[in-house]
């Protein structure tokens, strides 16, 4: 039975997209990994930003990459390294042998720009097959793309892979809740990809509106693109009884794709064929001990057009040091808790937003949405936590929801050492994002 | 030099993605046509919706279609028919070998549902690319698909030719002018699809702005998804500086892709190895004599999964008699001037919203957006045309506003033989819609 208490009960006969690669011997999948580090190497030669870069330390090419360990002679990526190449510092073929980028949000700064070859898409496509099929998936299966396509990496991203399974795709993109429903009845969707807020938005909804469980035939969802606690997860599969699938993957590693969980849902499969993972101390860059929680490193394998090494992504997780019952090599990571930029400091204290959405989603009470607010009140912080409450819990009666709020507050106090204000909202009332969801609203003062 | 008054000003040294089909002698093609006939009788066989239909006119398979006549005695399909077999009564594989549906809107009412095969997808993108190319794009190319990705086939049909092309695919979707901007300046795209109405709608913004022409590298646009006049086309050429191309397709037949302009930009090529256009009389249904104007109908010759065959687009266009400039042998479609169902019958007078935005979109002070309204007024229809007036118009000077006024009424009156009311607006200031334009109110009680 998987930690997570999902509806699985017993483990699946498990199967592979590419067997012989998802079960290779550590030893192995170290000596492709060599290999392809030292193509990635070549290939970073031929770029602006990295050519100097390596040649400062000493690195001239893949001569100079003589074992995995050479990797921590080469420096760290940012995302500021990555604006500061805008626009063709991190390329290394012809223009012309691009046929896709994808951008970050450039409203306002530069945007940052993974371009991609032919061949760079069809792999990409096949990590997401790999990762969609390692849960139980099929071509038999209807897979409903419930989020953005277009330059987010998301949607083009899953779309791709699942059609590589075979599975019957439905692009409905994000939002429009209601249409959603029709299309999930109308075609017996089997399996959904959303945001987490979005998928416990979609069930309100259906309570809302009456819409029977029996109507669809929903068994799975994949749910990513912004952090999740394993109550949410949990709280999902409860609501919608569904298994949720934890995904994991960043635009400038391709896209979604990097790590995802198979059917013992217990942390996320890094496909080390593709990507070598590094976790790090953020303040100090020292790998952390093995199965501590630090930042995330990646380097990735196999891109032509735009080779991205040790790419600091923010991202705070750790190794889980056992090897996974599904008989897979490649190194599981824990449930990402939040990016380091996510950290709040709050009269002095750390917190990340993650721990407030621990500890909410775990009370039957509350409903599925939730804000964070900071201001300043004086000299010091204010925090805010507004929730909702559940559907069958009425505004009128005071007495209840004043024992609740309390409640709220005390296990929140316990958990973060900071007695928060405690607001409770009628369930559906407050603001919801189709896609990531904005929960977090700083309003202190930038310069303060 | 093109009949539109292009920029092209000498024809170019004409390019073909399929040369020995696309320049297929007329017999050959025939013969093609006839085979993949057959082969699609026998596949409609397959789905509930034809088989009974096909055996009630005495055919039982591809033995009893011996000539590319026999195509006559098959019944037409209407967009009923696709409504009414809603969900699998066109289908004809099994459902496990579907990879994409795409539905048209079905917030009100059943949605028409086309399923795709993984060899669909494969070949309607080898068509999409063969109308990129035709126009003289390659894979150095920049290409911008501001276009909705998703349900709708434009975003992923073009999204798809534009990768088999080799061009540099930036999927920026619809909406969001200022950032459509700041994409093409940042990559330089040569480049984009849209609708008429929102490659206008970016360059009233680009003038507002003050985004010099300088700052962006543009040449091609592919205009599609709403019908538009020869004017407008012309507008966008001279305001962009750039080539506007023609772009035809429909869901029912894949999405994009069915029928393009050549670089000559005089009519649309439609790819009889994939299609069998008819003009037909949408009263009688009996073909119009060659080169005259009627309903067009196209039965889909090399898909898998849903075979239609004789379906009424409702789209009202004709064939050019004359072989193309450019030696493709596939022939030409008019322009669309509209749909048989956006007919408006005013005053007991049948006028197209086509007519109308031709008078308009001819005259210089005239801006790039307007709309048409019609009201009941006692027992009479009562027309108005509201359009903005050029970048340039004052409104506060009333003298030369009212003259032009009374010209666009004129012209208008001379055009539909109706008298509109017209009204003019400051530049930008009327509603503009991302997707496809809505232009028409007919605020007529229904009933009456
Ligand atoms: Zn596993
Ligand atoms: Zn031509």
């Amino acid at each position: 039975m998987s930690k997570s208490g999902s509806p699985i009960k017993q483990l699946p006969q498990f199967q592979y997209w590419h067997q012989k690669i998802e079960t290779m011997p550590r030893g192995h999948l170290e000596t492709l990994q060599l290999e392809r580090l030292q193509n990635m190497v070549d290939r970073a030669m031929l770029t602006p930003f990295y050519a100097p870069k390596l040649k400062a330390v000493g690195i001239n090419g893949s001569e100079d990459i003589k074992g995995l360990d050479d990797l921590k002679r080469i420096p760290f990526t940012t995302k500021n390294d990555l604006r500061d190449g805008f626009p063709y510092g991190f390329l290394s073929i012809p223009k012309e042998d691009v046929v896709r980028l994808h951008a970050s949000s450039g409203t306002t700064g530069t945007p940052t720009t993974i371009y991609y070859s032919k061949d760079d898409l069809s792999r990409w496509a096949s990590y997401v097959a790999r990762c969609i099929y390692g849960t139980g998936c099929n071509h038999g299966d209807v897979f409903q793309n419930m989020i953005t396509y277009g330059l987010f990496t998301g949607g083009l991203g899953f779309h791709a892979g699942a059609e590589e399974v075979g599975m019957m795709v439905i692009p409905s993109g994000s939002g429009n809740t209601t249409r959603q429903f029709r299309l999930m009845q109308d075609f017996g969707t089997t399996v959904v990809h959303a945001t987490p807020s979005f998928l416990l938005h979609v069930e309100s909804i259906m309570r809302a509106e009456g819409v029977s469980r029996d109507s669809i035939k929903l068994k799975r969802a994949f749910a990513g693109a912004e952090p999740y606690s394993e109550d949410t997860r949990r709280r999902i599969e409860e609501l919608l009884h569904i298994d949720v699938y934890n995904s994991y993957g960043l635009s400038e590693m391709n896209g979604p794709g990097v790590a995802f969980e198979c059917q013992c849902k217990d942390g996320l499969h890094i496909w080390e064929d593709g990507y070598i993972p590094e976790i790090v101390n953020p303040d100090t860059l020292e790998p952390v001990p093995d199965g501590e929680i630090g930042e995330l490193v990646i380097t990735i394998l196999c891109r032509e057009a735009t080779p991205i090494l040790r790419y600091r992504t923010r991202d705070l997780t750790g190794f889980y040091t056992e090897p996974c019952a599904c008989g897979r090599t490649h190194r599981r990571l824990r449930r990402i808790t939040g990016r380091s930029d996510d950290m709040l400091i709050i009269n002095g204290v750390n917190v990340f937003p993650s721990q407030i959405e621990e500890v909410i989603m775990a009370m039957k009470e509350v409903g599925n949405n939730y804000l964070i607010e900071i201001e300043k009140d004086g000299v010091l912080d204010k925090l805010t936590v507004k929730t909702e409450v559940g559907p069958d819990i009425f505004m009128d009666d005071s007495r209840p929801l004043n024992s609740l709020r309390e409640r709220i507050r005390k296990t929140l106090q316990a958990s973060i050492t900071i007695n928060p204000r405690v607001e409770l909202h009628e369930s559906g009332s407050l603001p919801v994002s189709e896609g990531k969801a904005k929960r977090v609203y700083d309003k202190r003062p930038k310069d303060v």
